[in-house]
């Protein structure tokens, strides 16, 4: 079972004012890439894994998408989900990834923004996702980097020389990773890019697309602290198709 | 154009002594995951790209390919090759990996180990497998792992509190990297692995299995030493299909 550390109170709370979540999709740096992955929203049907407060929901509403289902293993998440969507078209469950049920070839796209690591049993995830997808629909998700989650200290260093550089280790050792970020105590789990990607390829997606997320020139230029993604990835961005 | 490192006489002196000149594949630690990845080999017409001594292609002979072309930018390594197989249905030809031509349709696998990193333009060579890959054919390569080639200094540091950590830095500024290993100024072109694989892909490959190679329990009983790949990848395998 995935772990819930966004019903966590002071999770909750201190994710509650991070920038995407204040100001949604525009508050994350990776959304342009991504969204740039997505086929054309026009009368889709959509699936959102973790959809947090729903500002995906409600974006691929907007663009044109003819129903969305978002699931999240949060109450506190999807009470304000709900809280902020009036449309009758989109519809929010409570779900854990690692047990989550999806009707068979149901959905023309499946999305997921930074929930996957969550998720213990991926291959099984992937597997319900296929099932899920009609033939041609698409999986679009982002994921921690594996890089950015393998480290035993993930913390930058800065060298004697003044270089600053991520202290790589444990990159090929999988499984849980317990950090403290805005909680103690939150669990993930690691996993290489290959086992991520050769799941999904055994589950019969097809990759279409793999981004290891770096900043624009344009972002470093207004947040220049952007740029140590250049030295490490943060995201991970990947497309498939079924 | 790649640069032609093997013809240089102290680099191909120090890399004639290695164990994998020496004791070819059974002396490359990766080649057992490699040749898990390779398709059975019976009947098959087969290019391998950068085919140094030519151990691979006999092997693929022996392993019941009906052909060997075996490529490779070094007249040294050339020279070995041909002095070391006596067999008309392997044939070794000089090529530059930058500028290369293939026959179109003529080959069931492509198989490339170690090779691809010297290519300046993969997206264009790509494209050139693609094409010389008859339908249902594989592509089957190894390459240095981003990970390995992309930091600013890629030597191992320890750590005041005594861990041993990789010092990432520079991942996704890709391109020319210039190291000393084995004669001064081998140049090498460092891409992400989303940039490897989305060149495959927009050149019509289909992605089969993606592995970051990591020793085996065995190999690191062996070789304790071996066990340092754990912690960061050396080597990238790679199976797609046409």
């Amino acid at each position: 079972m995935a772990q819930n550390i966004y019903d966590d109170p002071q999770f909750f709370a201190a994710y509650s004012q991070f920038r995407r979540s204040l100001q949604g999709l525009d508050g994350a740096a990776e959304w342009p890439a991504l969204r740039a992955m997505l086929p054309p929203m026009r009368g889709l049907r959509v699936a959102d894994l973790g959809c947090g407060f729903g500002w995906f929901s409600r974006w691929a509403r907007e663009a044109g998408a003819a129903s969305v289902l978002g699931i999240d293993v949060s109450e506190k998440m999807l009470a304000r989900a709900r809280a902020e969507t009036s449309d009758d078209a989109v519809c929010y469950e409570r779900g854990d990834l690692d047990a989550l049920g999806l009707p068979e070839a149901a959905f023309d796209l499946v999305h997921s923004a930074l929930a996957l690591h969550y998720a213990e049993d991926l291959g099984r995830l992937f597997e319900t996702v296929h099932r899920a997808i009609v033939p041609g629909g698409a999986l679009v998700f982002s994921i921690e980097h594996p890089i950015y989650m393998a480290p035993s200290d993930p913390h930058w260093i800065t060298l004697e020389d003044g270089r600053k550089i991520w202290p790589l280790d444990d990159y090929s050792r999988e499984g849980r990773r317990t950090t403290d970020w805005l909680a103690k105590g939150v669990v993930k789990y690691h996993r290489t890019l290959g086992t991520t990607l050769n799941l999904m390829i055994r589950a019969g997606l097809k990759v279409a697309h793999v981004e290891e997320w770096a900043p624009s020139r344009e972002q470093i230029a207004a947040t220049p602290e952007a740029a140590e993604a250049l030295d490490r990835p943060i995201f991970l961005l990947v497309a498939a198709s079924r």
